[in-house]
């Protein structure tokens, strides 16, 4: 009896199907030239050593924050893209979009200030101070050896709550002061402006409304580009009129202190101005709090510090690292923004059914370009950075003893000991002193037949070569005594 | 003078353009009806006291990596689309593609055993121990009380490189071991199985070669499906012969320790598989290392356990929570995988343009369970968990006091003390001293205009309600002092 014609045909599809199956599966083997080995464009690995700065560098953000009495969250690393929509103006371009696979349309967040609001409105908190550190991801131009990724740490610490003027918005202007300061990344200046006082400034120059938003966008090319550019900007793509915009020009000049903010009040257009009225009173009030605070020798008002993002409504700030280039140069050169922030009263209330609204103000540290300079630096130094904590070597003199360091080194272990040891049967004496040498471990716990007969372990400092018989039972101890005089 | 009408038209087109623009600007406003406040299907937030549990596990976790001497390394959450390709068999489906927005092909990773054996062949890495602790993402259907989200945490701990025998497979286990033991997550147990004993045993039963991976599968459920259903899955649907089935029916229902290895050894059909005898005999080598570290009580070989992954090479485990739900039950009931791993010494070589393999072995703890239940046991307890570190409040008890609450706050900071205050010009003393309560401050700094004028500081022990005056240059000490002691 043989089969019906269609259902050899049917058959034959299926082997048909299956022998395909097993070729494509066959080609990650075979096929092995066709592997591109990298990480997707922007994107970088971490090796040992690079982790081992990172961590150093979000060890003193964190504390920071801890410092100042912040919770922790964490949100997922992808939102509804709906979530996304329509917050980050011009820059939304440069939102990763997830394939539609069926179901929820997903976007890779961009920043922590929207999903830090949506979680807000969507728990109804109105009063929080937390900090957020993980990656957000753009579709920018990437410029890695300048700290510029495409998948890049934010670390952001943000006061939500209604409270009384200017209290939360200095705290977050003295964190920055304190990060910078710990971290040691030589000196640097913190732009202060308020969206209201640039928004009263377009009014009384003569900027229609309708164009704020765009002109703000070109002010904040001034810190890249020069003056004439952004002019022939605001003039020529975005039609403003060249009057309007020689009036900007004579504003977005002016920076400085308390002077600056008392001249701006009596200015006869400004101070006829409601909103840039407000703006320059408040930030008298910040500069006398930042005063309080010790810190106005690092707080520049810079009328020309605008923010590119859209969410903004009052104070906005940027910190930039100063490099004496050297001691001719009349004022130092900026060397990019290191951490940026502001107040967004009105983020929260996009995403409440009711509009109602929660203000904030917080502030972002851009540990991407600290962490450049901390990796530059450790390459000019003779540092060499550890990359481990192990205390102790668990050795052997002879052959024929893996039992016997497996089974002291569980012993280690289980008493919380840091230990490690070579993954052969018969080491060389030598090759484990060696491997010490090399990854910094301090000490070594050498078995041997005579020492196991003794009931001792030899104990051996890998800096001066010194070695002490050490009894089984105190051995814990001594480790413990000689790494923390480490 | 009036413009050509084509002039005029590509004007009105503009303006209209323009109007829609901000038409939908203001949508964001108007429209707030229509927004989904929600997070992505089978994802969640962390809020604060999510995070201080989360917190405590991953202290546990890496503390027992860093014992174990592990360098860690991080790499970016997504990887080129081709990177992925034919790595995880039929759970291929279960990738998240990003949208083609032009340039390169995207995959969120799916596991971090692949970005980790990419991270080896990019950097030409034959010998690493390290850690890897980051969110993987997976298009599964969730079940997020029982803690299975689509994005989730892993943590990683991996032994590259070529060494002696069953040395870094038993550490694995170890560190398993310590992790589970110290979390007290109760009893648990360790299965532990070797692909090449399951290769064995499907030839011996009669298994054809191009049917192993997909038998494999199918014995992979046998935790979750009973044995008829596997069987009738493996004859139907994969086309096995009810003999194979049977004699593999035969095989996975074994479990045991040493006595076991000796009998399948000396098994007359096993003993003459080539695979099967390897397996075997390395895992008599391995149960010598555990018994050497103490831990073959938590450790069954288990021939039912098959793990899903495709790059699996050797020895393979998983560990199982076992819950005790009465006395009166004979065998514990398992809850569910905490901890799984294996030796995977053929995944490296796929992404060498030479093919040079680099044996590797490792463990993932499945963390997300685990926060299940530290949430459910503290949900459970009396414990208030706190979500801040902060040692002290500075209050006042008068009006008009902002301003010294300001400088001694600043004060504080700068000599590292964590300090908090309100952000209020004139809170009252009674809501200060209740916002201790409620976030668990331990102290409150008192200014107040008499301690002023005294030099004094008042600080109160909230838990007790004493209050001692203490000079303003040693109120840094003396907190210090009194933390600790707390």
């Amino acid at each position: 009896l043989s089969p019906a014609p269609s259902l050899l045909h049917s058959q034959i599809a299926k082997e048909v199907a299956k022998l395909l199956d097993m070729k494509a599966q066959l080609g990650g083997d075979e096929g092995k030239q066709k592997f591109v080995l990298k990480t997707p464009k922007g994107t970088r690995d971490f090796g040992p050593k690079e982790m081992a700065i990172r961590e150093r560098a979000f060890k003193a953000i964190i504390s920071c924050f801890k410092r100042h009495g912040a919770e922790v969250i964490d949100t997922p690393v992808f939102e509804l893209k709906e979530t996304l929509t329509g917050k980050y103006g011009e820059d939304s371009k440069l939102i990763y979009d997830l394939k539609d696979q069926g179901g929820e349309l997903l976007s890779l967040r961009y920043d922590l200030t929207v999903p830090f609001a949506r979680y807000l409105a969507m728990n109804k908190i109105t009063n929080i101070k937390r900090y957020h550190i993980a990656k957000v991801y753009r579709r920018d131009n990437p410029a890695m050896t300048r700290g510029r990724y495409r998948e890049f740490y934010q670390c952001d610490f943000d006061i939500a709550g209604q409270f009384d003027p200017m209290i939360p918005d200095a705290e977050c202007l003295k964190i920055v002061h304190e990060i910078l300061s710990d971290l040691q990344l030589g000196d640097f200046v913190i732009k202060v402006n308020d969206r209201r006082i640039l928004d009263g400034m377009f009014a009384v120059c003569g900027v229609p409304d309708s164009k704020f938003r765009t002109i703000c966008s070109s002010v904040d090319k001034l810190d890249k580009v020069p003056w004439e550019e952004v002019r022939s900007e605001m003039v020529g793509e975005k039609g403003l009129s060249p009057e309007a915009a020689d009036r900007i020009g004579e504003y977005v000049q002016l920076h400085g202190g308390l002077e600056l903010i008392e001249r701006l009040l009596q200015d006869p257009k400004l101070s006829q101005n409601k909103l840039a009225k407000e703006g320059l009173g408040d930030m008298k009030l910040l500069f006398e709090y930042l005063t309080l605070f010790g810190i106005t020798g690092k707080i520049s008002f810079d009328l020309s510090l605008a923010r590119g993002l859209d969410y903004y409504t009052g104070v906005i700030f940027e910190a930039v690292l100063l490099q004496q280039e050297n001691q001719h140069v009349e004022e130092p050169v900026s060397v990019g923004s290191v951490a940026g922030g502001g107040r967004y009263d009105g983020l929260v209330g996009m995403f409440d059914p009711k509009g109602r609204k929660v203000p904030c103000v917080g502030v972002s540290i851009g540990v991407e370009r600290i962490f450049s300079i901390l990796e530059q630096r450790l390459e000019a130094s003779e540092e060499k950075i550890r990359t481990t904590e192990t205390q102790v070597l668990v050795a052997s003199a002879q052959k024929k003893l893996l039992e016997e360091r497996l089974k002291l080194i569980s012993e280690l272990w289980d008493a919380g000991i840091k230990a490690e040891m070579l993954y052969k049967k018969n080491p060389k004496l030598l090759n484990q002193l060696q491997y010490c040498e090399d990854t910094g471990i301090p000490l070594v716990a050498i078995v041997g037949e005579q020492e196991l007969k003794d009931g001792v372990v030899k104990l051996r400092i890998v800096a001066t070569r010194e070695e002490v018989n050490v009894r089984r039972e105190s051995l814990v101890e001594e480790i413990r005594i000689r790494t923390n005089q480490c």
